[in-house]
């Protein structure tokens, strides 16, 4: 069952080494069929060059594995809780890639410094507190993706707007309408981030791109207006 | 028509990838023939391993589109503006290639540190200003060419001895005597901005190379007297 | 004799360049058999891209070759310390890896800021002082051996959960169970010098990450509850 | 004539795009023949993708062209100077590699914070003083020639253990018994110089590696008692 889908979720997977965004095993990405309520994920710790399109683990919205012979991700759990919370995604990917790792381990959002940015995240990419101990021994992979719903509530932000999410000491999460919109935005954070590192190494007293520039480069290619790419109206 | 033009500027759009200067569709090369006014340029939002010399859209000196299937890059009224303005280049490359970006993004001009950069470009990369909110919001892409058009002038920098400029918050453009020249100037401004970048970071109280030798490189590489590869008199 | 354990250690030797740890034969790796109490490793100073499984050299635990025509990688009497006091770990590498090398030459250990570092290494991998005038001209390879066999003794460290270690102005040793594992920690460790040294650069103010997260990604992977993977009871 | 030196050279020149030395044409590597006091060199400005050992040009120690259809490369001045001045090396080789001209631009030499810097080049790499205006004009490449030679002798080093060089705002030389040797030197004298970029990043108080530890390890290769590789005598 759902051949297609866990054909796409296998290509978008290798798209991870392909970009370098991950070192042996460490990343995952799922994508929900929104009819069946069910989503394909890559099999936890198994090498990307020996995965094949039959080793994506079909998972429904409780976390339980429907179809596959391996393990799904040791991170399902955040996945299914993202999925749950926010219906307008279709698509979940997580990494260790090395810039956005390096703000989540310093505990830091990445500002948005320029139209590299705007072009894809509207606003800063938020960085997370840890979860507590409590949190962490109770259900940690469950809890976070708790977190992260949580916190784009209490900060009032539209996920479709910011597609991406740092957790402190972790690493990031990023998703999108599918599984390879969600890669594309994984990519799209890790040279925003490396931009960023770099930027405020030039300047220590940078500033944020002013608001008037961000909303003209993300509107650009988003939303009634974009004119950006072959669909627009321009 | 102009089947030439659109193979070189295919052939220079190509060159983005081969040297690490884009991400995804993240740059656009052209090329003007000044006979009939027209240029070549990459359509907007065109993947890179998609691209075919018949996709090069054909624009003229007013920003129509003359001949094509794809709308021309979201940045080609940009390109107009450096066409009509500076008739002594034939070529202009828009990229957000990493370190050029990071200056950019940290708002400040590439300072002649070296003869690497002094072969090619003569003294410092400038970063102008941001556009203000009227000039985003009447005509983004047309006023960024006449930002840079404007400075030029009151800085009294020949475009031909300063093939580059840096857009605050937003990424490099550089041009040449053609398409090929102007991505070529694009891969020396990425490694001069990469070597600054370091160079700051080694000694926090870096001075500009001296003049004459600023002078000894450019003009090695330049006019008259230029004896540097094969065409020199040396 | 010992021909598959030479052509496994030849195998991990061929893995250093293709995971960009080495430049030139700045690297070697070695494997022993428990039963027989000898080792195979990386003959000295000979290139990777001439390396055959028959170059690789036994060695004793007395450090005497027994079978190879070629010298041992000169580093051998660092590898028979480590072999003999840790009777647990089965495959040991030295590299000169960037980043790992970079903490070396500062002198410091790298402290756990994130998960990807918990997930394969307890804690903050040390970095040793410098052996003394007359520890150097004694027996430098022997005594590095000793010194830090002993410094792990003296903090009470577990090889087996920091299978690495920096070597102050030197470079990195890292180990685990066979030759691979040693390698694929090797690797483990290069990424978390990178991400160190960028969110040290990001925040100025960093902590390690909470002891409650380092332990649950410590234990996700590892001992009786690990439930990463393929082999875990979830 | 020449035309294994030739070959050699061609050869050597290859290396360094192999290596990551060089953008566009931005190095060069010559060769000399003792007996008969030659050398061949890189021609000047050409590709590297379209050179061949039937381009490089023979060069005497008068700075003449003897034979070749190209000029010399524009640093052959240079190349004539110091083979003339130091007797013991036959390879010479210059780049614009990035970390070694970074430090280069930033007008700092190299300090030997560790073994990798200690297994090739005996103390701190020197970063001379630029030219005079007077120098630069009066005849920049040989006088950039004279000052090695001149800067050596006042600091008394020796240009067998000390093979390379940093000219301020300009770029590193590097040189050895062969053209071969020469590219060597100028590879570690790169992976030096990021090294101790990094260090000096990771702490800021850092200090250079004891001497006994240079020394060991400098001697471990060099000299009657080196034991490393497969000539020594261990």
């Amino acid at each position: 069952m759902l051949e297609e889908l866990k054909q796409r979720v296998y290509e978008a997977n290798m798209l991870l080494p392909k970009y370098g965004l991950v070192t042996f095993t460490w990343g995952n990405v799922s994508e929900i069929d929104r009819e069946s309520g069910l989503f394909a994920i890559k099999p936890s710790g198994v090498d990307y060059d020996k995965l094949t399109p039959e080793d994506m683990v079909i998972v429904d919205l409780n976390g339980n594995k429907v179809e596959g012979k391996y393990n799904p991700s040791s991170d399902t759990a955040t996945h299914v809780e993202l999925y749950k919370a926010f219906p307008e995604i279709g698509g979940i990917v997580h990494t260790h890639s090395s810039y956005a790792t390096s703000w989540a381990q310093a505990g830091r959002g990445i500002p948005c410094y320029g139209t590299t940015h705007a072009d894809y995240i509207y606003g800063e990419v938020p960085c997370l507190r840890c979860l507590t101990k409590e949190e962490i021994e109770e259900a940690y992979e469950e809890n976070t993706g708790h977190l992260i719903v949580n916190e784009f509530k209490a900060m009032n932000k539209d996920p479709k707007a910011v597609p991406a999410v740092l957790c402190k000491n972790h690493g990031p999460f990023a998703w999108g309408k599918d599984a390879h919109e969600a890669v594309h935005n994984a990519v799209v954070l890790e040279e925003v981030a490396k931009m960023a590192y770099r930027a405020e190494t030039i300047n220590q007293r940078i500033q944020p791109a002013p608001q008037e520039l961000q909303d003209k480069h993300y509107y650009r290619k988003h939303g009634a207006n974009a004119y950006y790419g072959q669909n627009g109206g321009k």
